[in-house]
């Protein structure tokens, strides 16, 4: 048996034992593990130190360090994230639906932990502890496999969830680690059928391409966002620039930021020179159509590549259309299904946009950066799905559930 | 662009006509399609004689050729599908939650179409009528591909159905035939990401397995199903016996009937003699655990084999155990997830069976023929899901569709 199958195999062994633990054992070992990664807070430090260590003779750059790095306050995050998710609803058990069939069947569309779920990652640290706490405690054992690049402090936190959970009736196999940088490992663990119920892919677009291509076990793809605001004739321009500003620059790296504005050709000329001349004095790079080009000289032109890119960084591309019909097309082309937003006055408009536009999220008058599970009031999130079976959007505990319907009877028999 | 991503892209510019249609635009399509199938009926039952032809000289089963063949019956049974499937309720646009956050913002959470569904299929021709009205009731369209032994039957539906519509505003593209017995295009349509929502295979275990190794965009895979019945020893053994005889013998090659019977040791002697008496009676061949020969000499015995085996057949392995755990844990090795059953007059042991035991329908009291999504009031059934990811158990216009949020503002930003 290979490593990943032997360590899966031992997830799903505890998952069957954690399925059958009520709230309160769940809770209680939440706040087992919290309380261990204060008392092992030294430890995971070094660990951390070495993969900065190793980070830096690697060339990694000073961003990949600073969402590698650990530190006293992001421990701290670490142990409140928990201690939250704690707080929340326990969503396995509840009954979902309920009805009887005239034979007098009686049946219950049940709640149910999903069972193994896999998740491999790039992004910080604290992805491993986050994942751990939210499968816990939607009762599924969980297979983890993160970054090369963090492998001492991933090591080293899943060391310490066990050893906090060890004093607890959550069988320490609930979490398991594939401690390897080997790809191959990947490869093996994403076609594990019949012991990984699901995998969450969380990273890069090359990342989330590859575990879709290589799984045969199920997956939820997460976080590509090639997100659009567009900006209609009708818009109120000062809440469309304030909406701008925000999508795009409150944070760049993230999946639920605009990468493209889209505006009405009669609101162009008199709105989009201030609303560049905002977004440059932010050191925001435009790439414009030509019309864009035309109404504001000197700036860089858009490349087809362009309209298709997520860009993740202090670049927007934008486009003049004629009208609403071309602002949609050009979404149904190029969107990615995350979030797209329209500004405007006209109830219409903004009924079509939000009844058209096929996307995990759509907006009327606000930021796409609200697509997030703390955003929509979830308590959790352990990604943003952008594929429309199971989950759409932000996932939270609930997402990590299945069902199952429980019938009860007396003697009924099919004719 | 191969033949396949041809289709699926014109399934794809469809499938967003279709998304934007009422449902008695969907309805009256329906409706025109049941009437052409009937003033078509001789070219396709013309068209099934020669696949019948083919199929008797490539000398396929006579179970086989009786699930190929079509007759008028059968014929008006799609038809009247069709008008059943006219009658369910429309799934699309159902709002499934409404809250408001405390920043204003207005989330909706909003029933869509799926999009493209692709069907992969082995069976029955009326398979393919079936498919195409429950995705087009859900809003979305379809891209089939049935068996190599159907393609006359398959096309000559297909062009039926597409003459039904063209009268129609659904557009004739939401339907897609893969007119081909190359495997090869099984397998392109199987990686047509970003075009493809989802793909469900319909048949064999075999198929099935194909389909989930080649895939990379989203499966569920449905039907296999090596379902147990457990006979404790608080069981009405009368209760029992009928409860067998309906969930083994009602129909052999079905996903729901019971391929393995479990029974306490404390009714074995007094009651599996009849019980097999009873199913040697009709036809029944029993394969025994030791204890089981033990108790009636004459039987063959179960191989480790037989005990993972979905017979689709009158076999029935046997297997006499020590109580309700030693129960749990075999089905817990050798079930398939779809439905299991126990027979007892004990709350107890029922609660502690329908609990723990993880499986898409859990029954107490009941046979496992139920499993359907007629038997359970859906209206339709698309297939039974076994994997946890969307859908479980029986799929019907719901399970076909997905959700997107909508979000409506008055301006708000992220802070």
């Amino acid at each position: 048996m290979s490593v990943v199958k032997e360590l899966a195999s031992k997830a799903k062994g505890a998952s069957r034992i954690l399925a059958g633990l009520d709230t309160t054992a769940k809770n209680n070992a939440l706040e087992a593990v919290a309380k261990q990664l204060l008392t092992d807070q030294v430890s995971i430090l070094q660990a951390n130190e070495l993969d900065l260590q190793n980070g830096k003779e690697a060339g990694l750059s000073s961003s990949l360090l600073d969402r590698l790095a650990l530190h006293e306050n992001r421990i701290q995050d670490m142990v409140e994230g928990l201690r939250q998710v704690a707080e929340l609803p326990d969503p396995v058990g509840e009954v979902m639906e309920s009805w009887t069939r005239s034979n007098g069947l009686q049946i219950d569309k049940v709640r149910v932990p999903m069972g193994v779920v896999g998740m491999v990652y790039e992004a910080r640290p604290n992805v491993t502890v986050d994942t751990f706490a939210l499968c816990l405690k939607a009762g599924s054992a969980v297979l983890l496999r993160g970054s090369a690049n963090a492998l001492n402090s991933n090591r080293a936190l899943v060391a310490s969830i066990k050893k906090g959970l060890s004093a607890t009736v959550v069988p320490t196999e609930v979490v398991q680690f594939v401690d390897s940088e080997d790809r191959k490992d990947v490869d093996a663990m994403l076609r594990l059928n019949g012991l990984l119920d699901l995998v969450i892919p969380r990273g890069g677009a090359g990342l989330i391409r590859r575990v879709v291509e290589t799984a045969t076990v199920p997956v939820i793809e997460t976080g590509v966002g090639n997100c659009h605001l567009f900006v209609d004739q009708a818009a109120d321009t000062s809440m469309a620039l304030e909406i701008l500003l925000n999508a795009k620059c409150q944070r760049y790296g993230v999946c639920n930021a605009a990468e493209s504005l889209l505006v009405h050709r009669s609101v162009a000329s008199g709105w989009l020179p201030t609303a560049v001349s905002e977004l440059q004095a932010r050191g925001v790079e435009i790439r414009g159509c030509p019309a864009v080009l035309k109404l504001i000289p000197g700036l860089k032109p858009a490349s087809e590549e362009d309209w298709a890119t997520e860009f993740l960084a202090p670049v927007l591309s934008i486009k003049v259309v004629e009208n609403l019909q071309e602002a949609l097309s050009h979404i149904q082309t190029y969107g990615t299904g995350h979030s797209e937003s329209i500004i405007t006055e006209d109830q219409e408009a903004a009924e079509k946009f939000l009844r058209q536009v096929d996307a995990a999220a759509v907006y009327h008058n606000a930021s796409t950066r609200f697509t997030d599970g703390f955003q929509y009031g979830f308590g959790a999130e352990i990604g943003i799905s952008t594929q429309k079976l199971h989950a759409r959007g932000p996932m939270g505990l609930r997402e990590l559930t299945s069902y199952k319907y429980v019938v009860r009877g007396t003697g009924q028999v099919r004719s």
